[in-house]
């Protein structure tokens, strides 16, 4: 019988653990909405305990997305546990994951905890879990460098205590895949409650390997992987969840497992992440790369031409990848706009819809042609759910050989109306450097992307930006990302720049309730 | 004792075998001398009979190029080997790699011949390559799909009919670890010559799996990789060059195996091919990405101020991320600039270090720090090697709010001035629209790309486009990169137009020799 791998999708923490990850709760609600639409098994919504906001955030995941289950990540102390069990109160069916180190590096160097009381700590936390829930899952973290008689107790003992999944994560990316399934293999072979428990597996790719060491342990008895879209997450990642998917459909009669996403969401799940979070995909990407079904050899094409077995294992249909051209325009109605994104995987609010709406307008009378990436693009700007303190009404630049380029800008202030013009090394500097001088706001430039989202040079082009507050010491210093679309690159940089400085300020607002100890 | 594992680096054959891949001629010289740098084994320098330009690219990377092994690919025909071996004759060490397929789809499909027939032609094909060298690799393609016996005797076959390695490519990316150490382990077990002949592998990355499934076949046997710079290739690409090395040179034990590369050249070699290509590396790609050794949640950098072993399995400086900080300025000379892109692995002609130390002055006037980052985009810029039939004289540009773009640009065309003004949806628009109109030239924008190289909005913009050539047919149809760098976007995105346009220019007045049947 072919066995059923859940996925346990974890974009929304472990992903957005990197530079350049970060989500807002309305960026994290669109995902988790994708992640429901590509049919996940469980979304891991965040790790409520770190702070308030993203406390928040997995409370409104928890609320408004159907269908998955919904976890949430806990130290195994019980104040963590608690907290994450509120948040995940409203889900139709909450998971608690906690977790807790196992290796003698971690223990003696992170926790500087003995080996027998972290034994008890972890069989405490999944019992004091078990209060909240019966769907508990624990993992010794860097079980891949842990000695293997105390795992196998560890294990052993959550089970016991009520661990319904005990995952197994490769956390520094240190595994090779034949000793990845090996111990897989040892966990079944010697933990004697084995049976009572899923076995998961949460891989990294420091080395390249996530995939391949995820695969490597569901052929040898796990029955969970968790992975993230695109394979973003701490480091060089996580497992991509395209790529596990794929492999186990292709490949199916090897593996005889079987997920259930839905594949033909893959492309789209990947296009919308990569919008939010600015962090690109390489064009060689596996299945979601822009070149992964181009063949451009003579003797590749030639081979295709003839038969398309010869070199496609998968067909760029399966994974959505399909080409609309063309679906709005200036003639396009609210409705046709709506459900449009709604078939894209996007739910806004009246009032969201309202900003957006506007704003495509305006590019369909600049561009007749609105594709799917450009809507992608104008939701990220006008749905960014944060407070509009700085405001661009209007921008006028020029420039040329032997010029010093000059910007002129007005902007509402909360409520006022200001003007001021400056110069810079070039039009984007004349433009930024007249935007801080104007709202007094001190950050640092940490990267800026423009692209052209569809061909053409009257291509929407979208800016994104990465700013960093200035001041307040080494802990306190966020980044910020922007994003700005417009058929004028400059309009979209002061766009994309402005709106992460409101980010900015919308955050210097909030306080966090919670500690990272 | 420890094997040693030869690198067989095929950036510049299959690497560029993808879209945005192509290379011109100076461009593969640079990757080449970066891969020597790097100390490969074996550089595929390119696929001579392929065309006119491919053939003196292969012969110039063989005639400059020192140290590592030179080969080139030669489909099994006499006309295609004895090309290769004309294009490679200046070479210190020649290798000629020679392929046909083994499968019973590309055999029967593409190739329409008998397997008695294929066996009999990939000999004769050994045989007369040994005429000009004794290092001859073959591979048959789409091993991981052949039929095990039959592929037992063309291995057998052509190890007696003179190959030195035998290469065993899985070239649609469909085998899976366990499965591709099994056929490596096979080979090994019942060809009977198979220890005259050493065992390569050339692994695709459709399901992400072209790294592990190298080092699955290391670990059973194979004594060579073939592998590519960042690992781009055909759709999903090749088998990291950088992965497979830092596997084996972090887990050295569990290998028994290990390279002679020197690791610390990777980072740069990595940002060379993709600012050449212009194809991005993701942040969380393994070893390369900007994120590969960032760490970021609260946790782990808690974890790494008490030990760094706690979440770091390798150092940055191993694979030679160091930050470089101001190594030149306005005051540097050209001795200092010349030994600088030297120790960056550039070697350029005087009459083209003339050029780009013209840049480098310009950009030092502009921005007083220029880094290493820098230094790349203005080598890129200035170094093409193609004829300026376009130059850029001056150019204006101004818009806002409610105005049309406009531009007015000043053309050396073929030493005539010539003047025009233009508008547009954007700055970039107007420019494009009026250089299109100047040059009578028609061409399709596919893809247009600004990054800031450095921090701060100072930063040295580079824009790097891709157009098509319109007309022609589908046949003839080719894409050209152009690359420009600014501290002013829209003049940067001016240079990199015509940068493509020189390009495209440049190709029109050369006609391919061979056709690729």
């Amino acid at each position: 019988m072919t066995r059923q791998i859940r996925i346990f999708d974890t974009t929304l923490r472990d992903g957005e653990q990197c530079p350049g990850g970060s989500m807002n709760r309305d960026e994290k609600l669109t995902v988790a909405r994708m992640l429901a639409r590509l049919n996940v098994d469980i979304i891991e919504a965040g790790f409520p305990f770190s702070s308030a906001d993203n406390f928040e955030a997995v409370r409104q995941v928890a609320q408004e997305v159907k269908g998955p289950v919904i976890a949430g990540l806990a130290r195994a102390k019980e104040n963590d546990i608690r907290c994450a069990a509120e948040a995940l109160r409203a889900a139709e069916q909450i998971r608690i994951h906690t977790f807790l180190a196992t290796s003698t590096i971690h223990m003696r160097h992170k926790l500087k905890m003995e080996p027998a009381a972290v034994l008890e700590a972890a069989v405490a936390a999944v019992k004091y879990a078990r209060r909240f829930t019966d769907d508990v899952e624990f993992s010794p973290e860097d079980a891949s460098r842990s000695d293997p008689d105390f795992l196998c107790r560890v294990v052993e003992g959550v089970i016991d205590g009520g661990a319904t999944t005990v995952n197994i994560p490769d956390t520094v990316g240190y595994a090779i895949p034949s000793e990845f399934g090996d111990l897989i293999r040892m966990l079944k072979a010697r933990v004697p409650n084995i049976h009572r428990a899923v076995i998961s597996v949460h891989c990294h790719n420091d080395l390249g390997l996530a995939v391949a060491n995820s695969l490597a342990a569901v052929a040898l008895g796990a029955g969970q992987v968790e992975c993230t879209i695109n394979g973003i997450g701490e480091r060089a990642g996580n497992a991509a969840m395209e790529e596990i998917v794929m492999a186990l459909r292709v490949r199916k009669s090897y593996f005889n497992a079987e997920t259930k996403i839905r594949t033909e969401v893959l492309t789209q799940a990947s296009r919308l992440v990569s919008n939010i979070t600015g962090l690109l995909v390489q064009p060689n990407k596996a299945i979601v790369g822009a070149n992964a079904f181009a063949h451009e050899a003579g003797i590749h094409q030639d081979g295709l031409l003839k038969d398309k077995r010869t070199y496609e294992i998968m067909t760029p249909e399966s994974v959505g990848l399909v080409e609309h051209r063309m679906v709005l325009g200036r003639q396009s109605g609210r409705h046709a706009f709506r459900s449009r994104l709604a078939q894209m995987g996007y739910a806004l609010t009246e009032e969201a819809l309202d900003r957006t709406f506007e704003h495509f307008k305006q590019v369909a009378d600049q561009k007749k042609e609105v594709f799917d990436e450009d809507l992608v693009a104008i939701v990220a700007e006008a749905s960014q759910g944060v407070a509009q303190t700085y405001l661009l009404r209007s921008l006028h630049y020029q420039s040329g050989s032997g010029l010093t380029p000059m910007a002129s800008i007005e902007l509402d202030i909360l409520g006022r109306t200001e003007k001021q013009d400056g110069t810079g090394d070039g039009p984007v500097d004349a433009v930024y450097k007249t935007i801080r001088a104007m709202t007094g706001l001190d950050c640092r430039l940490l990267s800026y992307v423009v692209s052209a989202i569809t061909g053409g040079t009257d291509a929407l082009g979208e800016v994104t930006v990465r700013i960093e507050e200035e001041g307040g010491g080494d802990a306190g210093r966020k980044t910020f990302l922007g994003h700005g679309a417009d058929t004028d690159i400059i309009m979209a940089s002061a766009k994309a720049y402005l709106n992460a400085l409101n980010k900015m300020v919308a955050t210097r607002q909030q306080n966090p309730v919670h500690s990272n100890d």
